[in-house]
């Protein structure tokens, strides 16, 4: 395999939309720009032996993953996904039936979610490496972001923490429609994912705000795991977000159990406690 | 070092402009779309003993290449440089200091093309990974494509063909003030960078385009290498670009030689001919 039957490959399987003028095959991308629109982007690193070992899952499903992880920053923005790009080191044993399971995967997630692939660059490495950029959108500064909590306001997740932590789940649904949910009705002041555990993005969302946080028990832990677990093991794909108290919201969403777990408070930025108790910022960190 | 740490030290030397309402520091990067505009993407790997080694250059000269690669891709579709993103793979070698230096050598190129960091990703590796995406714009429908060479167009080169065959360079201008020159004076009629060699390169316009290539001699070959090793070695990041034979090309641009080297003829497409020889679409490929 060249580079070139790579490519040819790959490109056989992208996707169009009305607004992408060019997509692979050219130097760049072309994108017609949404009007009254601000642009969304994230990147997400997905890597052998860090992120995934590939005998534990399908082609299919690494690539569903990795690109899953990717809209799952978006849907933290209430953001609608546009396209995607993707770059990969391929080594040796990552043959073409291999490749092609990987891309239809992403394919499959990327049109649930409604983008496209547009572009991306290839190269040989000893390991798998991707690197999964999506390109996504929001009205005009109506983006959840991660520094508007404000005292008073109310806490919540979705779903349940550390469900990944009894492994196998390899595929999950990316919080899409609860993030353009929670933008469309303004029902939330600051949001992000729960990627590195509840404990370490709760104390990233509360340093960026500039407020504190008090939890309460019982937080929504699933089941068969230890709390303390669940706080730290990350790669929930959940949302965590603050909301005004006065704001009613529903106890689900699209069947997705939406938990009051505590409140923010003024004082030192980032400090946490449970019950009281101080709650340390620790999570998934690549460089620990 | 830990993750916070690196992405603050990041985060410290990120710039900022207008037009973007939230660089680093949340799940996504927020940008305004401008207005009658489209969009270009590109993204470009650079990784540790594939495109570089790491005792051949200081690690400023290294990431200023890392960037200026990703910036060459716009200059190629005529474009401005708005922001970039870069993802990063860190292994142990690779200090707080190394990383600075690497960090500020994108800064540097970043500011002259004016583009501004505005996020990425960062893991742990065994080897120096770097991903970078960069986003563009050029007014609606203007783009210099690859696939707008017609038969009878003159074929160009801007500068010289080869220069890192004869090794040291590591820095280089990406082609940016050529690329909008030629877009606004509605010069080019296809174009790209000559990345993989211009023999590869050529053949790629050529066959997107559905045209074949006459080449006459001389070619505008570097002093002391080959011309079977100027056209196939690559890394000129030079424009390639086709014109209407009636425009008037000067014979150069800001100091940078633009030599007509062939014309654009009919029949198959992607077959090229250098002085009426075949000539074979020879290159760069990272999988051979």
């Amino acid at each position: 395999m060249n580079e070139l039957e790579l490519v040819n490959r790959i490109r056989r399987g992208a996707g169009s939309a009305a607004w992408l003028t060019r997509g692979i095959g050219d130097d760049c991308a072309v994108l017609r720009a949404p009007r009254g629109a601000e642009l969304l982007v994230t990147t997400d690193l997905f890597v052998e032996e860090r992120h995934f070992r590939r005998e534990t899952a399908s082609a299919r499903d690494l690539g569903y993953r990795a690109l899953a992880r990717a809209l799952s920053d978006i849907a933290a923005m209430g953001g609608t996904p546009m396209a995607y790009f993707v770059s990969i080191l391929v080594p040796e044993w990552a043959e073409k039936k291999w490749l092609d399971g990987f891309y239809r995967g992403m394919g499959a997630v990327g049109e649930q979610a409604g983008a496209v692939l547009a572009g991306g660059d290839t190269t040989r490495g000893e390991k798998f490496v991707c690197d999964v950029m999506v390109l996504g959108q929001t009205p005009k500064g109506r983006a959840l972001r991660r520094d508007g909590a404000r005292a008073g306001d109310a806490i919540y997740v979705s779903g349940e923490l550390g469900v990944e932590a009894r492994g196998k789940r390899v595929r999950f649904e990316p919080r899409l429609a609860l993030g353009r949910y929670l933008r469309e009705n303004r029902l939330a002041t600051a949001c992000l994912d729960v990627s590195d555990g509840l404990a370490l993005d709760l104390h990233r969302l509360c340093v960026e705000s500039g407020v504190g946080a008090e939890l309460r028990r019982p937080l929504p832990v699933a089941k068969g795991v230890e709390e303390a677990v669940a706080l730290t093991h990350g790669e929930d794909y959940e949302l965590l977000f603050t909301a005004p108290a006065r704001k009613m919201l529903p106890a689900s969403f699209n069947g997705v159990p939406l938990t009051r777990i505590g409140t923010v408070v003024s004082g030192k930025a980032g400090r946490m406690t449970l019950d009281g108790r101080p709650l340390a910022a620790k999570g998934w960190d690549p460089f620990r």
